[in-house]
């Protein structure tokens, strides 16, 4: 998709549904955490790594906007690119497609914090760096 | 709180917190589904009420930014109101607060949708009466 | 319900439902966490105080046999006893019923460790004493 | 796995952990419905056409021991056997493996009922045969 450079496939689990014989929109919360761990793992050797250097991301501000309804066992494609890096703040967006649709998009906004003692702290060069290259 | 009619109480559950110690902010969607299902309780006979005379109501949008972590077993206040209702749409806007601080805010967006078809169709009057009441 | 001497509610929300319409299955497993938390404020001064004194109790068994289905903003209770409790091992049982129906029953095993070390450790005894007077 | 002709990877989200640090316990009962659609995909052809010819399996138990703790962004090797199928109910067997080791093992118990009128059906021929070529 035009202007993303990444993207993950989720596929819906039955446990992700609802009532309404759809994917419940709080799961597609957590499949935009799953993009960015993904993307993190291509861009910036993995979101494990990063917590294991003292660093941990907070999401601050979550938006979603859904167009169409996905069911059971389909799978979507969720396009994903970082922007807006600044000091200890940076925000991602978010497409999420079924083949040619666009099912949803987003984007959600994180701090950067010392895993410690969770003040912020400036996103590292080196992940800013390695997220520059995406 | 100032202009929120309507308040309903969540308390973390554990299951809800996540590696980083806090409540994983897709646990706060779930809560907002919690307080409109409340809301509509009291002002409107019940969300069931409403699907049993075939109206379902889509979620279109989600919008939440966080301000405060949240830890495991805190009673949090999750303060709601409906705005905009107009033809099929209407907005609900929140407060999620401990005590005296605010911990999130944001709003939703839904679509009134015919329960056998899933094609769009007004708010019907009795609920659209029941909710100004608020 | 007899030989338990310690209860509490649910109300099934509507992201606990699947596209069957109904509880799925895994909310259950959360309702019997809930269950234990509040068990354990009305007799242990809370997990959080549990947690606070450097005791961690983690999940080692779940067994769960479903008798009916339950629904949408259904209230359910969840009827709950420790038995068993030696050295590091503690077992709760439960019986989940809707007004006079057996919803759901079975039980958890579950280990005390050090919450540092993660080290099993004895149920101290001032938690096992106050447990035994349930 | 020695007796196990099957297996699917699932790695843990972050959203399926919890503030023990490790994965929640509960999540690991959804990880079974995924290996459960995958062994159906694989041998049946997919759960969604089980659905469309009318069937739907019930989850009437759940059991599962779990037997060292799991963390976030590991990959877990879900093991998945379908067992005792007679009439309108069989089981499925797990056992679920980090590398060499056994992090949880289980199983659950299912009832096929007609998806129009919930009640129990004879597990279909076509899907005993196939399932028994698993």
């Amino acid at each position: 998709m035009d202007g993303f450079p990444f993207s993950t496939e989720v596929r819906i689990r039955f446990a992700e549904t609802d009532a309404q014989g759809i994917a419940h929109h709080a799961s597609f919360v957590v499949w935009l955490e799953v993009a960015r761990v993904a993307f993190l793992e291509r861009y910036a050797g993995g979101y494990q790594a990063i917590r294991e250097r003292g660093i941990e991301a907070l999401t601050t501000e979550v938006s979603l906007r859904y167009h169409r309804a996905a069911s059971f066992d389909e799978r979507l494609t969720v396009w994903t690119r970082c922007v807006d890096m600044r000091g200890a703040r940076f925000t991602y967006e978010y497409a999420i497609t079924r083949g040619d649709e666009l099912v949803a998009d987003g984007y959600t906004r994180h701090a950067t914090v010392d895993a410690a003692t969770y003040r912020p702290t400036r996103v590292p060069d080196w992940l800013a760096d390695a997220i520059s290259r995406a």
